[in-house]
């Protein structure tokens, strides 16, 4: 073993960890407080431990892994966590079932009340059998029986017509049919449910609902991590992976869809359905996530001007892209407002019932990209900023998403330091709420100055080398394997992102001529946005200081918006009108911005 | 060498012969007068005698085969002719590319004269680029640029949405759209001419054209094999082998498409266009060609009461089965009329011009299922009959399809035995028009009486064990391998496909209640009808015994059909007005049926 280091990054989770070369996957897991299933204790014998490969260099696969795994996984750089070991710098993806907790997802969201009006209805059908005295083709007798009860004059797709023969003939002449508008979506047994799919695709995670739509009532609920995480961690680097990999947008595609037909079947045994039955999905997601899904090229959104290739609501027939829903199913998806405000936007917005509004209101999702509203005088902007993923915690020392014993809440009493983690577990790392905590808390503590510079004393701020930390974990005390810290280089990961987002809701304040003050409603949507303490953001000068009852944390409100639009076909009326509406701010092209964001960059005094 | 034969079945060709165990498939062909390209004489040096094995065993693959065949071929059944040893019965598949000369392909057909109304149509659109004062999306600026020029609102599927970005950025912003009513079926370079492509699929053979669909000019045209061939001869086998196999039927429908897409891509190369340029497609096939094409199950096709899935015209993406179009072509296909009396027919009718006519008019297209129309008194009456492959040379001893060395005409002027083979070669067998000349001239000269029994006494007329055979080539005069000969069963099988198409048209004569002297037109479709001799015919009493200025001989009217239903949409509603008009005739749901059937097998006295 040498004394080199080599960094290791373990996905989903996002954590980053130095190990010394030769160390395993699983030791890397364990010192980076990532539990992993290793029922054998590390032995190579129990085969649990399953990781990927995604880039770098692993140790040769040993006699243990070749006998445990199948040869196809490892030609797709499965290893096991025990046995490989580390010779760079590498990433791993973790596989769901080899993590000992799941990663916490948002999916709660308001639920608005919304007119039933879904895009898919059934039609109960008896149809003649044929006979020597009747020999219309199926499509007829079919479409001849079901002119008696609808005026509608029914299309078929070809998917629809190969199964329509096997289907009538083993539901005995007796089906259901799923139409959407005049086409029939589906051909089910006679009194089958009809389902639809709502998922809101994060560039991080998916949250997946299964939704009734004969009574718009929530039958499952699952989240999932992006699979496409492996691939960047952020929307830049997905469109990089796609421009400068052969078939890399269709590897991105098809990794997503994957997980979204997982879902669905998941879902549905949840709640004791078919995908089948499944006749409309609604997919919401930022312009990237929306083009990688749809097979949109995405080479000009990371080029200047930065134009999405469609704005225009989408919808197609499901099998399209590989979605396993019922053979005719569509898939819709709201518009998009621009290259980096996306249809998530869309549907958060309409989630949050924002379509217009009298009041002067502002409504934000954090996230990497953070794209803002603001409703003012019958006007309605929007912008995207540039925040980073320092609140996903992501380019923090000790930085991790909001998975089991990530610290969500600090609070610093003079020389007390408390901590809470996710699942009250052994302390991990800094969650995006943790990190915004810890610095509000400092500043309160007047331990770090409007500049972001540690200072003062307390018996938690050390010296390391030439930079002074402020030492939130003690391993010594807590039983973990090393110090959690709060560098400089952490609060200005911080500044840069709350400076990006502060800076954007002033500027359209300024472009709406209105004063902060004047914000009737603060709408924070998304699942930082939900469990960031409002003191906190308020505190670094990330939200403006309005009177505490102005603001609503609306939970996952672009995933409510999916099941609205799944639901009522007069939300997707609501989602052009808002598109045509919306009057969209190129921060980049005002003059006033830098000023503003090298002013919102400091914190404020406390 | 075991004294042990086999029968040797060479396709698409259909010739058979007995062969000695251990033979090769090279000495089958060259025994049966198949000429397969044998550059270097047999030595399996040159590698050009490739064939393949569909069933039966041959013999292991030497060395010279594995070294000259990839082992992808070898996994196919690819092998060499001069190599592989015939060690059961075999069934064979000859490449075009392995034959010297190809097979005689009918594909001219009576041009009708169709006003222009094409599927598709032009729209030449300059779109602005865009820039950091134009956000909009690429789909927008192309769509408000088009409504400048257009009153259509322009609907787009994924697939051309998919391409938009590249092309726009590719052509400059100057874009040429292929419009299908509203929907951009391609988006072209400027002044590019819109093709369509028009294909009689047969059970046998395909013609293929290609249509400028700006002038109606056909711009070249091909045949070519029906792949399927390989996989059973007749519709009946090919249902059978879609139902018996897993995934039977998508082999059926892979092997056409791919054939299909030489097809375009060898016509495009004729007229120097690009398949990218071919905005729509137009296939006509009979009713299983149809579902088996469509992706359409044929289960029921094949059972009692024999019902299409669908006879209604059907129209679909190109690429949703393959096909390598414009990105947005459809294909079209015109309607059934049962499952035995296809599209083809109606593309036939339309062909001939035969929508509605005040004269009582028979129309006819003679395959192994012969549909026939009548027209009468403004009813239109249709019915189908198995009549059989002994036209196009199956179940004949010497039978073979129309391809160079096939007799096609036969004249005996007493002693004097006069043969004309296609392509002026040596004699290898008989096509279904040598047939219909040989049963026809021996009727003549009384050598057969009117039960088909041979009779009377002829320097030609030999006995073969307790069989008489009517010799029509000597081997030792004309330096062929061996005599060929008509037989007894030869004459029978003649016998049973003249009987089945004669009744039919007595039947359909008898529902209208019209006398066959009452026929104003007769008009005979398709290859075998333009090749056979009329007096031939009338003498044996396939047709009736009506003025010749009577009968029309039309050649491939189902492709003339499908050419004007490319170039015009009012086709395509003249096409649904027949199916909804004709009068579909069952014969087996007539009674006189058979008796008619058993007195039409008998020729007429001489």
């Amino acid at each position: 073993v040498s004394a080199e280091t080599f960094e290791i990054i373990l996905q989903p989770i996002g954590r980053r960890i130095e190990m010394p070369a030769g160390a395993t996957v699983l030791d890397a897991a364990r010192q980076a407080g990532v539990e992993l299933v290793a029922l054998c204790g590390g032995e190579g014998v129990c085969g649990a431990c399953r990781v990927r490969l995604i880039e770098g260099r692993l140790s040769d696969p040993t006699l243990t892994e070749t006998d445990n795994l199948p040869d196809e996984d490892l030609a797709h750089g499965y290893r096991l966590g025990c046995q490989a070991q580390i010779l760079s710098n590498v990433r791993i993806d973790i596989p769901p079932e080899s993590l000992t907790t799941p990663q916490r997802l948002q999916l709660e969201g308001q639920d608005a009340s919304v007119e039933l009006a879904p895009a898919a209805i059934p039609l109960e059908v008896a149809v003649p059998a044929p006979g020597l005295d009747d020999l219309r083709s199926d499509l007829t007798r079919l479409t001849e029986a079901a002119a008696k009860l609808s005026p509608l004059t029914l299309s078929f797709s070809r998917s629809i017509l190969a199964d329509l023969p096997a289907k009538l003939r083993a539901h005995n002449w007796q089906v259901r049919l799923a139409l959407r508008q005049n086409e029939v979506v589906a051909i089910l047994p006679p009194h089958s449910p009809l389902y639809g799919l709502a998922v809101d695709v994060g560039t991080t995670k998916l949250a997946a609902y299964l939704v009734n739509l004969e009574t718009g009532h929530t039958a499952a609920k699952l989240g999932a991590m992006n699979p496409q995480i492996a691939y960047g961690e952020d929307v830049i680097s997905r469109i990089t992976y796609a421009n400068e990999h052969a078939g890399g947008a269709l590897t991105l595609q098809s990794r997503l869809v994957e997980t979204l037909n997982q879902l669905a079947s998941d879902l549905c045994v949840q709640a004791n359905a078919q995908t089948d039955n499944i006749v409309e999905a609604v997919i919401v997601g930022n312009t990237a996530m929306h083009h990688l899904f749809t097979g949109l090229p995405v080479r000009q959104l990371g080029l200047a001007p930065y134009v999405p290739a469609v704005s225009e609501a989408m919808q197609f027939p499901a099998r399209e892209v590989g979605l396993q829903l019922a053979a005719g199913a569509y898939v819709y998806l709201p518009p998009n407002i621009a290259g980096y405000v996306g249809a998530d936007h869309v549907a958060m917005l309409l989630g949050a019932g924002l379509v217009e509004t009298p009041q002067t209101v502002i409504a934000l999702d954090i996230g990497t990209n953070t794209e803002i509203s603001l409703f003012h005088q019958g006007r309605h902007f929007s912008c995207s900023c540039a925040s980073g993923p320092a609140f996903e915690g992501a380019h923090i020392q000790f930085g991790m998403r909001a998975a089991p014993g990530a610290i969500e809440r600090v609070r610093i009493n003079g020389h007390d330091v408390q901590i809470h983690t996710i699942g009250d577990q052994a302390a991990v790392g800094l969650c995006g709420s943790g990190i915004l905590d810890v610095v509000a808390e400092l500043l309160h503590a007047r331990l770090i100055d409007t500049r972001g510079v540690l200072k003062g004393t307390h018996p938690r701020l050390k010296a390391n080398g030439s930079k002074t930390e402020f030492v939130l974990v003690l391993a010594e005390k807590s039983g973990v394997e090393r110090d959690i810290k709060v560098s400089r280089a952490d609060i200005n990961e911080i500044q840069l992102a709350k400076g990006a987002i502060r800076a954007g809701i002033e500027t359209l304040l300024a472009v709406a001529g209105v004063d902060d003050q004047a914000i009737d409603q603060f709408i924070v949507a998304g699942a930082f946005g939900t469990y960031l303490d409002l003191e906190s953001a308020i505190r670094i000068g990330l939200f403006p200081n309005l009177p505490r009852e102005r603001y609503r944390q609306v939970g996952n409100a672009a995933g409510s918006g999916a099941r609205q639009l799944l639901i009522s076909t007069h939300e997707r009326q609501l989602a052009k009108a808002i598109v045509q509406h919306v009057e969209y701010v190129e921060l980049a092209g005002h003059l006033a911005f830098t000023s503003v964001y090298v002013k919102a960059l400091a914190f404020p005094s406390a």
